[in-house]
This record gives C-alpha cells, structure tokens and sequence, in this order.
C-alpha cells in the first residue's frame, strides 16, 4: 500500500503554492507552540519548516492545529 | 485511493450551508483555542476559515473540538 | 468509500434512543469542557447538540470522552 | 464495512471477564479525569460504565488512558 | 478483518523481548502520567503492565508517549 | 496485512539519512517533554532514541510533535 498526497484537494494545493512562492507561514501546534519560518515540502505524514537561520523542522501532521500566512 | 468529502452526510451538509450563506462561526480547537470567522471552503482535511480583515486560516479537521454558528 | 453508522452497536443505538426521547446529556470533550444539551442527530464523524437556548453545536467525536444522560 | 469486536483480542477478552464478574474498574482518561463503576458493555467504539448509583456514562475507547481492576 | 501483532516489526519484537525477561520498564502516557512495572502481553491496541504488587492494568497504545527500559 | 515503511516519503527518507549520520536530534512530544538523542531505527509504529548513555526509549509516532537535528 502506498500513502500519496492528494493533490487534488484544496488542503494540498494551498501548502504547494505557500512552497513555490516561499510565503512565511505560522503553525500552531497541538503542544501549544506556534512555529514560524517556510514550508520546503510535504509529505502524506510531515511538512518541513525551515526557520530564519535555514534550521530546519519536521513537523508531524497529526500535531498541526492550524496554518496561516503570515502578514 | 482518493479520499471525497461525503456530501450526503449532516454534519458536511451543514458546513457547506455555512459556506454558501457566509455565516460567522466559532470553532473550537484542542488547544482550548476559540477561532471566530466565515468557512470558505472544507476538504477531508481542513476548513479554511477568513477572519474580519479577511486573513485565512487553515484549520486541521483533527484539532476542531466543535463548531457553533455565531448569534 | 461511503462511511455509514454502524446502527447494530450499543453506542450508535443508545445515542439513537437520546435522540428520540429528546433526554438532557452531559458531553464532557478533551478540552475538559462540559456541554449540556440535547442531541439532534448523529453521523460518523459528529454529534450535534441543542442548548436551552435552542443554539446548536456541532460537536467531533474524536473530542468527545464521556456522554451521560443527566438526571 | 461492518466493525466488529476482536473477541481473539487479550484486551477485549478481559474486558469481557470484568463485565461477566463484575468487577469495580478505574478508567483514566485523556482529561486527567478518573471514573470508577463497574463495565455494562463494550463496543468497538465505545465501553459503558455505571457507578455506585447506577447511572452510566458512555466513554468512548478513544480517551481511555489506562484501565485497572479496583482492589 | 482481523488485526494481527505485526511481529517482525521491530517494536513489536522489542517488547516481546521486554516480556520474556521480565525487564522493568517506564511508561510515560500522554496525560504525563509515568507507570512503572513488568509487561505481560501486548495485543494491537493495549499493554498490560503489573507493578510491583502485582497489580495489573490495562493500557491503551493510543495513550502511550515512551517507554524505557528501567536501570 | 503488513504495515511497511514508506521509503519514498521524504519524511522516512530523512529519518534514514539521520539514523545513518548518527546525527543528534531533539523529539518534541505531545506531552511537552524534549527528547535529545541519536535515533537507532524506525518502524511505522514507533522511533528508536539512544540518549548520552545509551539508554534507549521507543517514542511512539502518535505522540511526536516534530522532530529537529541538532546543532
């Protein structure tokens, strides 16, 4: 069995457009904590976050609250 | 494998009711966060929700606790 | 894939007969919020509840901890 | 797609043992919350317990931290 | 459709290794709870762990965090 | 059914590669605790830690919030 994005979905697309145009992102997380910095890719289980210094971030799925762009 | 949205259930019937009739919600999350703003669109995933200055947020469907209209 | 309430299991039927005795109950969530209220439908995924006020919520049941009738 | 109990299951069979004997139970969940009755039934979803008045609360296995025999 | 252990998982092997040498193990739950004792069976969806007094209880994987093997 | 690990996913690739380098990482977990080591193996189920000591932990996916090596 193989797990693939479904880039068909809003969800999906909306993260690879935040990718491409390298938008800074929030993400709130299950713990409580807001991570920022650019999303450089996906995965049907993670998203990889890159912060200010170019650390990056492997942030599990099922701990995101919420995404957003920052202003 | 392709996940849909099943439309013929309630609880989808009614966000897309939301949706359509731009009405404000308040949503609930696991971090005890309160979000408030109108659902522009859902997928199996997430519901993007635009606050009062029209900034998205996409919120994961495993944070939501619950979901009321606002009065 | 169609999702269906498994209508023959305990849980799914005594929510059935809240429903149609239109019983008060107490929906304690992981958030450790309290709700009161009267359940008006199910489906896989939600539980939705009306308060006194006659206000609906939406409720996820992967929030959900414990149901009980109040008394 | 029907769900049905494992009955094979180690967990489900002494379930099974403690609802046949009777036997007061301790439930911890994901709230923190401690609840002590004796198990009514189980479900896949969902095991029922009633306390020393004889009212039950639905819990649902999702929010089950762990389970003992009372001494 | 039955859920089988899957024991050539390496998990999986490591706590039937943990059983058969009765090693003292640590688990920390997601409630921050932290159980120490002996392991006697694992099924796919609990831990049953005796402490000291040989008292048995039943733990849910879904709430398992870590475990380590105690010094 | 057998559960396999997904070795084209970035997220299982980058695990590989850190398991490989003996790179250090901090695990953050749903409870809030840290966790800084060298990660040994992973299974779809669970990741293999070693701390200063060689002290092993299995940390359980379900409960890792992200992941990042150190520097």
């Amino acid at each position: 069995m193989t797990v693939e994005l479904e880039t068909g979905l809003p969800s999906v697309r909306q993260i690879q457009t935040l990718i491409r145009e390298e938008q800074e992102v929030e993400l709130k997380l299950t713990t409580g904590d807001l991570l920022a910095g650019k999303i450089r890719w996906q995965d049907p289980y993670c998203i990889s976050l890159t912060d200010q210094y170019d650390q990056p971030t492997i942030v599990w799925r099922q701990a995101i609250v919420y995404l957003k762009p920052r202003l």
